[in-house]
């Protein structure tokens, strides 16, 4: 068994409006942050799992998006899995 | 003028507990994903600002990972800026 690592993005949907992200915009310019046109606001998750090989692993980081981290009816999310060595 | 996109990680520092990512790893079985070892859930953030070149731009991008993003007690940051052209 091999340790994979999954980094994963999920952001907002293009098509919706993204209310921590625009809050982000309008106001960082208070801050002496000049030139931001938008900010649009995700998580990143990485996740840690051991598999027999690289497509086992990511039909697993594929199931964990679908039905547990991204909610896709406002969300979309992508992934890349890289082979983990521990320190 | 040019526009520039950052591409902006925040996670929960290494030596910190990250509960919400515990919470899913250890509960992340009951949907019949296997082999989860780790979850580290931070935020992905997708800035979009104009700036003279892109080292004006980092450092723009830094002070508002700095002052404002990120919580530096509990978190790090990284961040990737790439020139960006709208559709």
């Amino acid at each position: 068994m091999q340790t994979y690592k999954a980094n994963i993005k999920i952001l907002p949907l293009k098509e919706l409006l993204d209310p921590q992200g625009k809050a982000v915009a309008n106001n960082i310019g208070s801050l002496g942050i000049t030139g931001v046109q938008d900010v649009r606001i995700g998580k990143f998750i990485e996740l840690y799992l051991t598999a027999e090989s690289k497509a086992a692993a990511e039909s697993e980081v594929e199931k964990a998006c679908k039905e547990l981290l991204a909610n896709q009816i406002m969300e979309n999310y992508e992934y890349e899995i890289e082979e983990f060595q521990a320190d």
